[in-house]
């Protein structure tokens, strides 16, 4: 078993306090003092661990990204039926809070990120790539099963869901209120059924 | 005629020169120097016309999203039916960049506003307010014209539009690369003619 050292746990946990400061923030809007309130260190106990305050930026958004998909990605095998697996991905995206405070970070992030400052944004291309991808070999595995209309494009499926449940968040956070995620959940649902699901004939 | 004074005049090419720096780098992320270099002018001569960074990022955001409003309205009149008026948008949403460097105004302050700062919180929730009952509108004008299936809620229709593009947008500016938002508008086209559309028989 790998030790690990005490350098390590405490790397970890500067991510892990720096995290919701950054999501919710965002890297510009993330003061040092913010950072050494959050993690309890002075600037040189923060910087002992990290060159810059862009790594430890980067760092956070990968634990905070880790941390969505984690309560995003459903509980139930995609082999089970990619429309209920689908479906239940679309309802946990909206039922279930990121564990990190202040929403989505790759919404977050991008926004923040699309204008300069590669090295995140390199970070959160990546996972919108990993996230886009992993719907998408979902809809293309049921397809080779039979469970999918043979003309359907599995990358537009993907993208089209995560499109609109990110631009529903956005949309979401800043009415107060989950109006806007349940219409699109409802049109979400209704698209797989009656587009993307072979027929029951 | 009312005149337009002098400092009323300085006001305005301030409010134009800040609006791309706002829409590029974010509130927090538009230093005074960055907005003195865009103006031209120093500190003083700024804040003699604003009473804080907030006013001016405030009224920037309104600026850059009537300027983004008036690319992505269509020039034809939604009379003339809002299947086609509709689809007319999403293309000039798509086709057109917003004349105000940075992207849309209001994905991009919707996400640094959504946890915190009050002032550009209400205006850009005023903004998607203003941009849904528009959408909405449109949608249940044609209802009473008898255009649209009467089982459709113009809301609905309205929401998931304004989504799919916001959040196709985000993901089309991270992979610089419009695929995302042509495989939403191919969506969203063909749900206003199979499923919103009044079928004709």
């Amino acid at each position: 078993m790998k030790k690990t050292t005490k350098g390590q746990q405490t790397r970890r946990r500067i991510v892990a306090e720096a995290a919701p400061i950054f999501n919710q923030r965002g890297y510009e809007g993330s003061s040092l003092a913010d950072l050494m309130k959050a993690t309890g260190l002075e600037k040189g106990g923060i910087y002992r661990h990290f060159s810059s305050k862009e790594e430890l930026a980067a760092e956070a958004f990968d634990y905070t990204w880790a941390e969505a998909r984690r309560v995003r990605l459903p509980d139930i095998d995609s082999e089970s039926g990619a429309i209920t697996w689908l479906k239940a991905l679309i309802a946990n995206f909206i039922d279930r809070r990121c564990p990190v405070a202040g929403g989505c970070p790759l919404l977050n992030t991008a926004i923040e990120a699309d204008d300069g400052n590669p090295i995140l944004r390199a970070r959160v291309s990546k996972a919108l790539r990993g996230w886009v991808a992993r719907l998408q070999t979902v809809v293309a595995d049921a397809a080779a099963r039979g469970e999918i209309r043979p003309d359907i494009d599995p990358k537009s499926v993907a993208v089209l869901v995560v499109a609109a449940l990110e631009g529903g968040l956005m949309m979401t956070r800043l009415e107060r209120s989950d109006e806007t995620l349940r219409r699109v959940q409802e049109h979400l649902n209704r698209y797989l059924d009656t587009e993307v699901a072979m027929s029951k004939v």
